[in-house]
């Protein structure tokens, strides 16, 4: 799918990837920043868990969210494609100012939810100003491209990354996860070296990219960012390497960003604080 | 990339896509087609020969449509990134009423045109009326989900596919070529099942989709167009199923088609004629 229209850039809504194992007792800033920018209190945040096998993780995010001051924080269940049909859980999205996906895998968050009523109304919703979060196989998930699985190693290879498409709530950035703790650098740069057109955005555990209306962003997290921009790249023998064989790159940019560090899609200009 | 912006769809150009080893002397039907959309002996015709490594393809082609009547057809070598940045190529594009990309290998197309203006003024100009054709490698680079490679056979497995971002001229559908010769309905099936948004095109050789505005599309060719329509797909077990191993697809639904034969993508229907 590709980005939802999005005529008046000042009501989209924030779209925010989490690097997984986000901090959730002692102080939890990012969640604390995604209750922020809901709202407060009398926000209204739709849980949905589907990338996780697990039968509880929904339900923990419920507890976690009204120890956080969201009394109405509710868990969706999209486990079959005939679920993402329900008017009834629709009901709730249309009505949510935040939606939170949880952790698992990408894949069957997209292969559940792609192309159903569900997927199309998240995207409605947040082009007119619902927020979207997601942490680890959430996160991923979020971009047009999205980076399905690969292997670990800072060299790019032609066939270290798996892309597949994921809900397009933006194709200017292709997010990765876990990055630092399981080094991706390569397999990011595999995915922008095939088409160097978008900026990658690589989440280290328990760091955010909130990223704005307009498509700045703001780093919020213990972590950091690693942001790899291929707009002048001069130089790819993608195209000619075979399977396994290192990739020649010359001219990527490269940003490491901490808390409160941003990055200007537009200018394409990093600053620290 | 995401389809470039098309506020009148009456006013979009063609999408053609072509499934490679298209005639080119006894009746050649699609050019001929191709040429005729153009406008016929007065179209300016621009060809991009950047997927092939044989130097002479671009002026083959250019030979090729002098003699189907069109004076005004003129390769633009772009080799490297930089050639991407010409100005005197831009205008070329810029005064052209249809571009044709030819084969090779598509990750050749989208690693040098990718973010480039290159790629930013064929995606302006095709919303604005300006017809795109590719064959072969230039088919599968046009849509915004690229098969980039993959594996023979007819059973999905969640490693058959590469998938990288390409052209993104539409994200409605994702096109492979050479699919009967190269028995690729499996990777198709992969590609589309990872998300099941869009709907695949699988392009026998010598046979071309003409792709209206508004997306509906008619063949043309001697061979067939497999239609593959994921829609309504019940369950996937894509998410589970582990490298190598078949992947189980319910409610898939396949069209083949052949010269003459229509699909309107909105309706999700086909026509023999």
């Amino acid at each position: 799918m590709s980005p939802s229209a999005d005529t008046d850039h000042s009501e989209r809504g924030y779209i925010i990837p989490i690097g997984g194992a986000e901090e959730k007792l002692n102080n939890p800033a990012i969640l604390d920043r995604f209750v922020e920018v809901c709202g407060g209190g009398s926000a209204r945040i739709a849980i949905i868990p589907t990338a996780s096998k697990l039968e509880d993780t929904g339900s923990r995010y419920e507890t976690l969210f009204r120890k956080l001051g969201i009394p109405h924080a509710q868990v969706l269940p999209f486990i079959t494609r005939e679920d993402c049909q329900s008017d009834q859980y629709l009901d709730v999205i249309e009505a949510a100012d935040g939606v939170f996906m949880t952790g698992g895998n990408q894949l069957r968050l997209s292969t559940t939810l792609g192309g159903t009523p569900v997927a199309q109304l998240i995207r409605r919703r947040n082009a007119a100003g619902m927020h979207v979060a997601g942490t680890s196989a959430g996160a991923a998930f979020m971009p047009e491209h999205m980076i399905a699985g690969g292997s670990e190693g800072s060299t790019p290879r032609p066939d270290m990354v798996t892309l597949a498409p994921g809900l397009g709530l933006t194709n200017n950035f292709i997010i990765d996860q876990h990055f630092r703790q399981r080094d991706r650098l390569g397999r990011l740069l595999t995915a922008l070296a095939y088409n160097p057109f978008a900026v990658g955005i690589g989440l280290d555990e328990d760091t955010a990219a909130f990223i704005k209306p307009g498509d700045s962003l703001e780093v919020v997290g213990s972590g950091g960012i690693t942001i790899v921009d291929p707009r002048d790249l001069e130089y790819s023998s993608m195209d000619k390497a075979r399977r396994g064989q290192p990739v020649s790159l010359i001219g990527v940019k490269l940003h490491i960003l901490i808390s409160g560090g941003r990055f200007d899609i537009a200018a394409r200009q990093a600053f620290a604080s």
